[in-house]
């Protein structure tokens, strides 16, 4: 049984659909990386047999509109790759049709991501529920895999961070960051690793040989943005506005994978080959300091669903509402980490 | 571009998933028939060819729990009559596997539906929005189509009934059934035929030769049951509530096909066989007075948003709560109908 943290639904102030800056610059960034490893890396002419129809999903793709630009661009590469192919071997093949599998938590609001479709997309849509952490498709079914900023959310919070008695006890944060102790690191990394071994196993059934999956997930630089919300919650313990022992007890389950630790996952699995892997730096646009309201905007529309289901709503909102406002503190952290790689990119075939 | 009429959403008291007890008698009527059609008629091995997964849709699956239901049901028979099929000539091949595409408008509440899908399901499970009328799946992807209570559901209204000059000016009613002039009749048949062809054409693209598709719609006893929302609505009318010519101007989008209706657009196509087609009578529980009130909440829960679409909100609720408040007369129409032919069966198979 997974934990469900869907990212905030709707389209209204606070939703995911009209924050999501930050994600939007990871896709934009990536795009070349993805069209380069599709043409470089990958035989249609194998995974698609005896189908002219290529089956396409975009893992944690939450309610749009990010989903649906790297999609559509993922759509476009592939057709560019499989015309490469067929002018060389057969050109009298018929052209290619698309059908993608749009997957979220069974809490993602799909009534808004519908809704929001493109009217002149080239694929055919459908929708589904469930954690990638489980099966979510039939054997042998899925020939390109999909998923932006959702690997690095774990099933769950490592059991260890919830002994009040033990060294992993994670006092006064609310992540692995920053924290001293590296027993907090280490249950995170054991989470992340039992995590991946279920989502590599179900993907290997899934996804057909010679498929591919492209992963990209923040890198740890962008934990120290986490840390506002942290520090906004104890803010409030200061002031007696909640006992600390409930912020204690907190701790985000996300985990920032470095390349050693993709690595090693990959490889212990054993289904996939590794075709691509890198540290990127994508330069936000996001640079002022009246950017840093709109950075901690699109990071509350993912982190407030988990904060709301411990805190409750009330807590939530004024947490969230002071991270927001701490904009020169961000505005530094910005600075300090312009320069530095802030997304992994992976692409794995199926053996 | 066809109107868009869904169920009532989510789970409260006027919801189509608390309400749809007469389409749940459908569903349950016509299980034996259903199956009995599988096992005679479907060859899996010629719609399989080299895959183990079954694809399944269920057109205008509205949000559960009905559609559920005869999935489930048509799971097993598929699973039967492999069995049956496998220990007869080979019976190395391994299990199947089953994905289901459960379609309904663009506008239906997918997340009730996801979120309501049973937890012990053997298949694959996904939501596909859009119309039925128009492409929902790649070419030659679908293996068992079924739909139940829905392709009744015009595409719009027929544009003939709008002309108040016109002889098919429908006054003081809302429907066909009841209509003097045959060409009131006439126009919903031509749009039914328009409609039919639309969606064969569709289907024979995206259904594997071989595969086939079972149509129920309700018969046109069904129609009668309407005409208390049309009885309701001219009340109002007579008490100085509501404007005539908002009634007159306002035509449900239903058609009850005739086995005669349903043959003629089908040989009309030309793209699939009829392998059975019949008109069952399925016996209500709901027999009493105290039922009447059941029916008439299951019919309001799939007509309401359509009647709130033409009058507002408060006039569809106010009509609403007068038809279902007839429950006399409602009782003396389900005795008349008790025994009568009330819905039609159709199984096709794909040329």
């Amino acid at each position: 049984m997974t934990a469900s943290f869907p990212m905030n639904a709707g389209d209204g102030l606070y939703s995911y659909s009209k924050n999501s800056h930050l994600q939007k610059e990871v896709i934009d960034g990536v795009k070349e990386t993805v069209r380069d490893t599709i043409i470089r890396k990958l035989d249609i002419k194998t995974i698609l047999s005896s189908s002219n129809t290529i089956h396409i999903t975009d893992l944690g793709c939450s309610v749009g509109p990010n989903t649906f630009s790297s999609m559509q661009h993922i759509v476009e590469a592939l057709k560019d790759k499989y015309l490469y192919q067929n002018q060389v071997i057969d050109s009298t093949k018929s052209i290619l049709e698309f059908q993608i599998f749009f997957n979220d938590q069974v809490t993602n609001d799909f009534n808004t991501l519908f809704q929001s479709l493109p009217v002149d997309r080239s694929y055919y849509a459908s929708g589904v529920p469930g954690s990638f952490y489980d099966r979510l498709f039939p054997s042998r079914s899925i020939h390109f895999l999909h998923s932006s900023c959702a690997i690095h959310w774990l099933s769950k919070i490592p059991k260890e961070l919830l002994d009040e008695k033990s060294p992993t006890w994670n006092k006064g944060l609310i992540h692995y960051v920053g924290a001293s102790n590296v027993e907090i690191v280490n249950a995170y990394v054991a989470q992340f690793e039992k995590d991946m071994e279920m989502f590599f196993n179900a993907r290997a059934e899934e996804i057909v040989p010679g498929g591919m999956m492209v992963l990209v997930t923040a890198f740890s630089g962008y934990g120290h943005f986490l840390g506002f919300f942290g520090s906004s919650l104890m803010d409030m313990v200061n002031e007696g506005k909640l006992d600390e022992s409930l912020v204690d007890s907190f701790n985000l389950p996300l985990y920032f994978p470095s390349p050693q630790d993709m690595t090693k996952v990959v490889e212990k699995n054993g289904l996939f080959s590794i075709e691509r892997m890198e540290l990127i730096n994508i330069k936000s646009k996001l640079v002022d300091e009246a950017d840093a309201k709109t950075i901690m905007m699109s990071i509350r529309s993912s982190l407030e669903g988990v904060i709301i289901n411990h805190f409750g709503s009330k807590i939530a909102e004024e947490a969230c509402e002071r991270a927001i406002f701490k904009s020169e503190e961000i505005s530094e952290l910005m600075q300090v980490n312009y320069e530095k790689p802030n997304i992994l990119f992976v692409a794995l075939k199926r053996k």
